[in-house]
């Protein structure tokens, strides 16, 4: 056996930023003192300015579905009637929080790998304009499509529903204007574009979102916008942070300023690009190819091949972790992560890897084919000013 | 200025165990992969053994108040009648979710300091036998009071009610023998006597409480012990897990196996001892001197010294965090701690810090009085066989 790294190459938890993952090492800090509080307030700061928004932004010790729990269980009651989008796993997961709450769902169902469309969600806001909100993913990991999230806010912005939309693979993959567009409550997650191990959770919620908090009846505790609201604005969280999370926080966020949200978009938007170039070039066919978003690209395995057998031998060969499809799309599937820390020389591995592992298991591509397609996205981005 | 080291004396988060700490950098792993899966089977099995239950162990992305949340909108409908101990903060925030939750509580209120009784509990479980839970804490955090959790477990017992144990601080400074007590529910925090940062909660399950699951109706969705009990049994969480603090939890299980869950609450049960008697060398009066817990040590500040002077100067002159009261015993009180990963080198530190304290701000000791106390206690102990 030679050596093989360790690679984590998932959408979700993404590779580590290294000074991020050292930060958590200062974890002896207590949550009360000010040194920590400055940290926090940094966070709170710093995620306000990379998502590009003057809009409230709240941190919560939890991962991702705990945001999604919260904006649910704080700006509805039961009965309401809202409308869901659900173009995948993370779709279907918006449909049963709404469920679990009592609210009244309008499903917009497509299939895996299509989109629903802003012209979709305008027709099920006439059909019941008494809906409160409106629920999408940006990025529907389970699939690598995107939404048209700008387009839809501007459907949504018309009624008096708010537009919540899970932008956990959505943030640092794809622009969302959430001041101008309308984006009432965006949720991130510090695993993705973030650069940090899984466990916090974050949203920005609008004016229009904090009045609908007003006569939402629903019950909460742990997850409380107002209240975290309240300790926020004193630099605090209501109960006991995720504190050697928060100390990684600072410093991805650091990281992010520095390299500048347009520019981390940009990069996952190259990797993208070269990703579904090297796919045409070694005959693979996208899964999304109407509507395919830059947080991961999802590929069908050749026909014959099981995507499992991609996964593992990704594992086995080159001690790479990578997505196989999720629930009905398990075998079917598989998929290269764009968001947060990934360059150019990721993806050059990542395809030489993939052309060994196709040639060994009945699909012959020639050696190279795909990491020139990869070579000439990068060669020719290169021209540009270099990133930090 | 001389050398300060920074040393976290808090009742949490508590000082960290270095090789938990260190298991953090591994956190570039997958939480859908073998790899992860048997580190989170070991969690589960671990937390199983040194709570020492047969009972179901699961464990959540969020600190021990999200657990709390888990506790009463899974087991629980609204308006089902409840009664809620409350000798601190802590007890305050079973009320507030309770209320928040829409249950009817018969709130057994004592002054901050004392503790509710067995007596107490049976009483109004007389008065309200319909009553479907019964909430404490196991030891107060807020005042170092601890409650007679077997005592008050005998009463509910003979009830339909489920018994629900905050014993975030409990576990791992106090004897709960959860499975032969009849203890229902008991809930832990990482960043208390299990030596990690916060941001993980667990909870044990009996299956009395399992069956009142069974009929309740609160609305839930991220918490879903239900679901986190399947998924657990598959070596996996329902949501993506907080995967660096669960790699830390791992290790620092191993050594609490290692040391023995009887070892370590000797240990924090020795070091409150030592407290106390030095605190009565010193003519520091305890703040719960009816019943002490071994979290942590609540010692009132002498006469005319604000508590707060003695935090700040423990911080300026030692670079030492220690806690002072909360809520309205904020100056009246500070606190010393002694869950999780503290030893004899730290207290002979703390109170000869103290000492120096005292004398600067008009209270005179004599220097190495207090010390003495603990070295008393110390070499007694040493006469037993030694700690890991």
């Amino acid at each position: 056996m030679h050596i093989r790294k360790q690679r984590l190459l998932t959408p979700g938890p993404t590779p580590l930023y290294p000074p991020a993952l050292h930060a958590m090492m200062a974890s002896d800090i207590h949550h009360r003192t000010e040194d920590f509080r400055q940290v926090y307030r940094a966070c709170l700061a710093d995620l306000k300015e990379v998502m590009g928004t003057a809009h409230d932004v709240l941190l919560f010790a939890a991962s991702g579905t705990g945001a999604m729990d919260a904006a649910v269980s704080n700006l509805f009651s039961r009965g309401d009637k809202v409308v869901v989008c659900s173009a995948g796993k993370f779709g279907e997961r918006w449909a049963e929080i709404a469920k679990a709450y009592g609210l009244e769902a309008d499903v917009l169902t497509v299939p895996y790998g299509e989109v629903v469309t802003p012209r979709q969600v305008a027709e099920a806001l006439e059909r019941q304009p008494a809906a409160k909100g409106v629920f999408v993913q940006a990025s529907e990991t389970s699939t690598g499509a995107a939404h048209d999230v700008q387009g839809m806010a501007a459907a949504v912005a018309q009624t008096g529903a708010i537009f919540v939309v899970d932008a956990i693979t959505g943030l640092g993959t794809m622009p969302l204007d959430i001041d101008r567009w309308g984006l009432d409550v965006v949720i991130g997650g510090s695993q993705k574009a973030f650069m940090i191990p899984p466990g916090l959770a974050f949203m920005s919620v609008s004016p229009k979102a904090w009045k609908l908090a007003d006569s939402a009846t629903l019950p909460h505790y742990y997850f409380n916008l107002k209240k975290e609201k309240k300790s926020g604005d004193a630099g605090e969280s209501s109960w006991t942070p995720a504190t050697a999370l928060v100390l990684a926080l600072a410093e991805a966020l650091r990281y992010v300023k520095r390299l500048g949200m347009a520019r981390l978009i940009e990069n996952a938007q190259l990797l993208a690009l070269a990703t579904r170039a090297a796919a045409a070039k070694l005959g693979l066919e996208l899964f999304a190819p109407g509507s395919p978003g830059s947080s991961v690209t999802a590929l069908k395995a050749p026909a014959g091949l099981d995507s499992g057998v991609i996964v593992k031998e990704f594992r086995s060969r080159f001690g790479a972790i990578i997505a196989n499809g999720q629930g009905s799309m398990k075998g079917k599937i598989f998929r290269i992560a764009h968001l947060g820390y990934f360059d150019f020389a990721d993806l050059f591995a990542t395809i030489a890897a993939l052309e060994i592992i196709l040639n060994a298991n009945g699909h012959p591509v020639p050696y190279g084919a795909g990491v020139a397609a990869v070579q000439e996205t990068c060669a020719h981005a290169m021209a540009a000013p270099a990133a930090v």
